[in-house]
């Protein structure tokens, strides 16, 4: 199975200059997260983004900056359906492309602004085509939809109940789809939208519909960037990390705070003796939130340590990490309390990792 | 002129208890907002909201609790048009209502979870209304409409461009539209969701369309009200109010504050020493961000006068209002400084203010 993307559009509907899929949610740009929900499937074999040519460089870019693999870039066509087809010809066609793809069987066509396809929708449009030849997620309507006449009245309205909207992502066998689109006409690829219903009409494929979860919405006005956002902001907050090490207040205090933490969120508990395998494991998983509780003596080098597994599984490539350094200052002796020095590292450290995406915040805790 | 906003929805949708109508988005449940954006358009006589008979209380109490005027809370039916229905004959049937309300020329049906209406859409088709009986907001589609066979294939899909997705406001001659629901069967009442087409199938009104704006969309989703919520404080933050007193220094910074401001907002100056007339006249608008730049010694008691007219407008009760107190410190004189008292006393202001909607933060400056 390998996908295609199409990004050429201009999204004019947004308003705005930068079409959508190249818009920032959260200071990376939206087509990075559909590609990413794609990349994670382990049976996705290659992405073809289709971009309209002055975004081939932007493209290109963002696939190097976030690490992305298995993309492929392609010039697209002048309207949704010329782009479609240059993408699947990168399987099929020698001269299209230096490297040619390897042809798979099926071939998913997914929107570049549906950033939060999950795997059981894609694995269910996959299933269907394979057995029916063509599939695609449908969806209720969420409004009435009319015909009006040419004097700008109403003519008829649909029953609601009998239609759908049909969404993304669609999947076909990838021979069926490919010669739906070397037979369809030019009016087909100038004015069609729709490629089920090219693969009905060229091919005779009557597409199975699957009933597709709300998240499959496409990003289209700039409410939808909002949504788009605060989904992300609320995913990047569903669980926290709390790090400590093994000084006993350092301990307690860790432990307390996860208990009184685990009634709001996910909350998994470290302790820093552990090895870093584990530590690993942890941030392999959908964690972006830590709070490391630390004694003052070693809060800079625990901290650096976390930051050293951060960087390494990349977590923070894609998402802003949080990391909340909480120092304990419960010594008697005044002399080796928290000073101005301290501090100042401690901003320091925060002002160096700013640069790999992991936000540091401190928080000092006196107890005489 | 009058309105009906069918309110009775359950919101299944959201995947939430609460009906999204009820749902809040800044603290303030959606179906105000609505409320507002009709409430504030001068030629709407009367607000008909049609509620589930469970929730007639909790929209009484909204609209005290935010000072809605014009505003008659109606029992719904058990599907959308029977509220409507309900909705209507509170201008029409002297049993169903203590006090009737007066029979308007047309009447507008819009729904409770489209909260960014603007006069100009709803004039149209008011307009509109007036001349061919029936009228309504159109979009064009979002998504490719397609018809499913029995067996779950795909049967046909709809050309797009022949199609727009029908949205309110609605605009209706009272007599059209009442004689419509009159004459319409159970079937109708129970099943259908377009008053467009029981105008025209009842009484042979072909509704004129209007195209709309992208904000017509209805609040559907969790992701719609993300979005309304990150709508409504982009709103919020478009303008800002720098208030001085008349003292030199504090003339001088808030001259160069807005000077500063000016390139990414919109920025209103005022000085203390205008009447509070003038003052008014700027709360009454759509200013939610006042800066006050002071010098200590009266920083609470202008503070307090901004406060009091803000109170007097009433637009804290709508939305939270920031209220951003600058103080300088200037003078040589240590004795005369800003002391931990002055600072407490405004904390315990800032506590007070907070109950009513109003947000105050200190910001203090010491040159000296």
């Amino acid at each position: 199975v390998s996908a295609v993307l199409p990004a050429g559009g201009s999204g004019e509907r947004l308003g705005g200059g930068t079409p959508k899929q190249f818009c920032a949610v959260q200071g990376r740009p939206l087509i990075s997260y559909t590609v990413r929900a794609l990349e994670r499937i382990s049976w996705i074999s290659d992405i073809v983004v289709v971009v309209s040519p002055e975004n081939i460089t932007t493209m290109k870019s963002i696939i190097e900056k976030y690490g992305h693999k298995r993309v492929t870039t392609v010039k697209g066509g002048v309207t949704r359906h010329r782009s479609i087809f240059n993408g699947l010809k990168v399987f099929a066609e020698n001269e299209f492309s230096k490297h040619l793809l390897q042809k798979p069987e099926v071939v998913i066509i997914h929107d570049a602004v549906r950033p939060f396809v999950e795997e059981d929708i894609l694995s269910k449009v996959v299933m269907a085509a394979k057995k029916h030849g063509a599939a695609g997620a449908i969806r209720p309507l969420v409004s009435t939809v009319i015909a009006s006449a040419a004097d700008g009245c109403l003519d008829h309205s649909l029953e609601r109940a009998k239609y759908r909207a049909s969404e993304m992502p669609q999947a076909f066998l990838f021979d069926i789809i490919y010669e739906a689109y070397q037979r369809c006409t030019d009016y087909d690829l100038d004015y069609g939208t729709e490629c089920l219903h090219l693969a009905l009409k060229y091919c005779k494929t009557n597409a199975r519909l699957v009933e597709g979860t709300a998240d499959l919405w496409k990003v289209t006005y700039k409410r939808d960037l909002y949504a788009a956002e605060s989904i992300i902001k609320d995913n990047l907050s569903q669980q926290v990390c709390v790090i400590t090490n093994v000084k006993e207040a350092a301990a307690q205090v860790g432990f307390l705070l996860c208990e009184s933490l685990k009634s709001q969120i996910k909350v998994e508990a470290l302790c820093l003796r552990n090895s870093d395998s584990h530590l690993q494991k942890v941030f392999s998983g959908e964690c972006y939130n830590f709070i490391c509780v630390n004694d003052k003596k070693d809060a800079i080098q625990e901290t650096q340590q976390v930051v050293d597994v951060l960087e390494k599984s990349n977590v923070a490539l894609l998402y802003p990490v949080v990391l909340t350094l909480v120092l304990l200052d419960i010594s008697e002796n005044i002399s080796s309390g928290i000073g101005m020095e301290d501090l100042s590292m401690i901003k320091t450290f925060a002002r160096e990792v700013k640069n790999k995406n992991i936000l540091v915040y401190g928080l000092l805790i006196q107890s005489k």
